[in-house]
């Protein structure tokens, strides 16, 4: 019998240095919004996603590429200078299609930069919007996978953890799953999945974000299967697998 | 209308940097076995538990002080050199009472340490077995709390968060709670607090653990109230308030 690969949760960005990347699948999770618009501005149409972890990197790739849209925020809001928010609505197909968008984020783009710095051997992304892409992927890599919660600002967030716990539970069969960070994952995916919109209004991370009227972004961005394609990273950019 | 007080939850001491110990009570917790210890030991009547970072200064302390036992433990087994481990078990009452233990230990001891050099107002050490005094000290507080969970080489583990959502559970009434490992600590305590032995079976603590036999050690760490006092950091020893 062959082993089956195993699944690891982290928690934070600042724990990423007790897990070993070495020949794994790491899926970066930014639920709120990062990785919900990445997949959003994708199955929209846009050629490519390239996502940069500062600001004056993100404005300068901007003015070297045609059609390129220059997309940013920081605490939740689009940063001067920049022309574009974090916000998936703002990605829609006649907007985005056959551009290049640009975008640096808070956690989401942080994160991704750090896992390729630790020599992650394939980077997607995922947030509930492509949840069943993640999954079909991770299966047919066989390979030992790393779910990556963005958090804020590396304080544990509820919303990526829950997205992390779907995935458990849809591909666990086929894995090993023996952390603990995994197992509270799943319990708490298992236990809210029935009431995911209603259950993430408690979170602090949706009250930050609420604050700034974007209600129906966060009640899109955990919403399974809206925009269901896979972001690889591939050539410093995120593509459609 | 008084202002609550707030309650932080945090999961690694990987995460310690991210919080504000100014004026917090801080609640070292390392139910997989420090903070079981060391209740149970001043349960017994030690007179009291001086918690050190190192061995040699664990060896040092003990050669010095008259009716000292030096104790500690690596990786879950007792450390060369040293007399005893970090069972619980070990320090019944005809064996601690009147003497002070010196202990080091994998994760708890350290945490203690860094939260002191983080300036913590206070710092206490909880466990299943003592939860009823922590809860009531920290209501009579009335000043901010941050529960430390140990983990394990800062990794997230479930049974030292398992004992933070019992504290918020038992006591949130008084308090602020508006962190999202605070909310889903105590919703993970909700779910299990009627079947803790059987859950913690399920933990990668556990497993490595009661791979040494020590079996009988975790369902006693889980047992509320079985050495219900509050060791409290005082001129460098853990004392009974």
């Amino acid at each position: 019998m062959n082993k089956k690969p195993a699944i690891f949760t982290i928690l934070s960005p600042a724990l990423l240095h007790l897990y070993d990347f070495n020949d794994a699948v790491v899926v970066i999770i930014d639920v709120f919004r990062a990785t919900s618009t990445i997949a959003t501005a994708l199955y929209n149409g846009a050629l490519r996603v390239i996502p940069v972890a500062a600001v004056d990197e993100c404005k300068r790739i901007g003015s070297e590429l045609t059609g390129a849209v220059t997309a940013g925020e920081r605490d939740g809001k689009v940063i001067e200078g920049l022309q574009y928010g974090n916000s998936p609505a703002e990605y829609y197909r006649s907007f985005i299609e056959g551009k290049t968008l640009v975008l640096t984020t808070t956690n989401g783009t942080k994160l991704l930069h750090m896992a390729l710095a630790k020599g992650a051997a394939e980077v997607v992304t995922g947030s509930f919007v492509n949840l069943s892409s993640v999954c079909q992927y991770l299966i047919e890599q066989n390979k030992n996978v790393i779910l990556g919660c963005s958090g804020w600002k590396d304080r544990f967030n509820l919303e990526d953890t829950l997205f992390a716990g779907a995935v458990i539970n849809n591909i666990k069969q086929h894995f090993t799953v023996h952390c603990d960070s995994s197992l509270m994952a799943e319990t708490m995916y298992r236990l809210h999945k029935n009431d995911l919109h209603t259950f993430i209004q408690q979170t602090t991370h949706y009250h930050r974000l609420a604050a700034y009227g974007l209600h129906k972004d966060l009640a899109y961005c955990v919403t399974p299967d809206a925009a269901n394609v896979l972001p690889v990273y591939f050539n410093e950019s995120l593509i459609v697998k």
